[in-house]
């Protein structure tokens, strides 16, 4: 129980009004955790911040108050609940770089993708359905689906993402069970937190599994713009549109802070998740969108991208190298693009006991155990390498591997960690840096 | 069925993997309606939007383009999923004209004050809770209580707003027949749609009522400091911390475009908000907040509040004249702030039946049946007065008049209205113009 500032602890007066999905509500246990790896002395390797300095801010700024000035009375009044036609047609124009050929009037403008998500699964999910996820899988969307009280089936990955086989007998399996599935959530490309990638052949066997067993895929593709040589696989979307709903988002590609994503669904979809949206926010943002379409509008967004793409590679480069030179023990995935590694320790270490040790000598990650909503993941941990600079990142690996390696003289003289390893039970709501 | 742009329309293959939730969101009929009340030719008493040219443009877009240039990696970055604490602290300020003393770490930022109330009936309510609501009570909120298949009991309300004793009997009767009522839902000041105002000793016989029955009080109040002669009555929150969720916004005392509201709530209520708000969008929108802020910093803000008074009491007084003049068949509540009179017309008049007529003459309201789960007010309709200069008010209510004149002769030659005047049932979503 968090102290009040009126003063002392108190007890919830209204803990018996709540509603029953509230009860799986819980604070993080990592979210104290964040708030010291927040401090400018820890090299934090948790958040998944882009890198906003390589934005023109300049640029920004005056497209943003240029907006303001000469088209005020419509920026700041509310707007339409499926979002401006500007926007939306220009999202049309974004997607069609991932080879998707979706009509502006398919495109659902949202309060971030996250509220994207939100949406679909507050349309589909009734209490214990079942969602298909990666193992590992997002650890934001799990916090929507534990609070639509949905049961998350993990399916196993392998280096090139979703293993096809597994999936089938994870869909054969639940269906004997008498379990209804309502979809399949993936994220092909740069996955978070597993660092891997779908190959074009490998999303075609997944959306055929789901095609012929009539279960709708949720496509969730921040990253996918991201790749470190600039080759984009078409996303799943560009393959079937009527059994996908692709969610995409400014947030990586440009800046977090408009809180501006979408949803692109099948057309009756599409008209629930725009009813479910003005219920919850009658419309997004105006003054959002209209400045991401004012700066579109007037600068080379694709080769700003660039810019970005650059800054995580020679990122991404100083983490792998880094891990190779001080954590030769431990193995990782090698991303081909986005934000993450994913980093697997030696057996008998416990990557959620670890961590508090980890941030007194401080460097932050994030343990694999909120990544999974039954437990697994204590062997993992998400390492990223957006937001801090090279220097900094191999500063950070350096101190993790001390941490490390006194783990494992300590394993050495005493055994493994003893409770840690058990199932972790829930997976807790998210702080907003694990985006 | 829409139709679909690639041609023709279609079944959906998704309907039967909607969750329960969803069969009970619905178009609006006057959705095609508002498409057509947008038209320049039309004069618009239906919708909310507030008269924006008020505002000083070019010291928003300065203060704007100063933010983004000066501490763009902060405003375009994540933010808090609780909100910006200079956003907090700030509102805590504003509430203090209303009486409210909170403290920054009670108030939690949300993407329009609509989605505090969503995050605040996804909190508390399981299907079939009851919410206790004014008769008539505010669209939208009918439409998130719907989307948690909460059942709405309508309270009557006089000149002063929600009567006591109606409370009192409703609470009573249904506690009788077993039913678990959630919180009452309530806009205390220039109610939307009723234009009334509880004064301080029925905003504290509420309450009384409230406490005594262990029932939560829900205040929204996005109109509060919109009176016209600049008093501002002591919220409800004002006088109990404990069991009151305070609602407010920016929408209407600024702009609706940042999409920027916010919830106070008692402290353990307070954190579930949070949780909730996280799973649904991370975090708000971290430009739109720091935009407020650096706007509330610069500018006289309660200066220009009373601006927006004197231009919304022209236009009331513009409205009510009209309506004095033109239609004095019907009566009409005499709002002392806000934006909305409530309009009653002849018997055998159907506001509903009406409206396509209206628009014909090239006028817009809102029925009354939007803004009541059970199908009541089909003899009283909305008019805005917010939006169109006086002259188009009283133009519009000329036509209005017009309408009404020609449904009255039509009623002495064949009698009222048959179908319309039997129960309207299901309220729908609402167009965001509706706020």
């Amino acid at each position: 129980m968090p102290s009040h500032p009126g003063g002392g602890t108190r007890l919830d007066p209204w803990f018996g009004a709540y509603a029953a999905r509230t009860h799986g509500l819980r604070v993080s246990e990592t979210r104290a955790l964040f708030a010291v790896a927040n401090r400018p002395e820890v090299v934090s390797l948790a958040g998944g911040m882009p890198f906003l300095d390589a934005l023109p801010m300049d640029i920004i700024a005056k497209v943003t108050s240029d907006l303001v000035a000469a088209e005020g009375t419509v920026a700041l009044q509310y707007g339409n609940g499926q979002g401006h036609p500007r926007m939306r047609e220009q999202i049309a124009e974004v997607m069609a770089v991932e080879s998707i050929a979706a009509h502006p009037d398919d495109v659902v403008v949202t309060t971030g993708s996250q509220q994207a998500l939100d949406l679909v699964t507050r349309v589909f999910v009734d209490p214990d359905d079942v969602v298909l996820a990666e193992a590992p899988s997002y650890v934001g969307a799990l916090s929507v689906f534990k609070s639509y009280q949905a049961w998350v089936e993990h399916v196993p990955m392998d280096g090139d993402g979703l293993i096809p086989e597994a999936l089938t007998e994870a869909i054969a399996r639940l269906r004997a069970a008498g379990r209804r599935i309502k979809f399949l959530y993936t994220v092909p490309s740069f996955h978070n937190p597993a660092g891997v990638t779908q190959p074009l052949e490998r999303r075609a066997a997944i959306l055929d599994i789901c095609q012929s067993n009539g279960i709708l895929v949720v496509e969730d593709n921040p990253y996918g713009m991201l790749a470190f040589d600039g080759t984009v696989t078409p996303a799943i979307r560009s393959m079937d549109g009527d059994g996908v709903i692709y969610l995409g988002s400014f947030s990586k590609t440009l800046a977090p802070g408009y809180r501006v994503g979408w949803a692109v669904a099948p057309h009756a979809v599409r008209e629930k998740l725009v009813l479910a949206s003005e219920a919850s926010i009658l419309c997004p943002s105006q003054a959002s969108q209209l400045s991401i379409a004012a700066y579109l509008e007037a600068e080379d967004w694709l080769g700003q991208i660039g810019v970005y793409r650059l800054a995580y590679k020679e990122r991404c480069d100083a983490m792998l190298g880094a891990l190779q030179e001080h954590m030769p023990e431990c193995s990782w995935t090698k991303p081909a693009g986005g934000f993450y590694t994913w980093v697997t320790v030696p057996e008998g270490i416990n990557t959620k006991a670890m961590l508090p040790r980890a941030t007194t000598a401080l460097v932050a990650y994030v343990s694999g155990v909120a990544f999974y909503a039954d437990g697994q993941g204590g062997r993992q941990m998400r390492l990223s390498f957006c937001y801090p600079t090279p220097e900094r990142i191999r500063e950070g690996v350096r101190r993790l591997a001390g941490v490390l390696a006194k783990e494992i003289e300590l394993i050495e003289l005493f055994g493994p960690h003893g409770r840690e390893l058990s199932g972790e039970g829930d997976v807790q709501a998210p702080a907003p840096d694990l985006a």
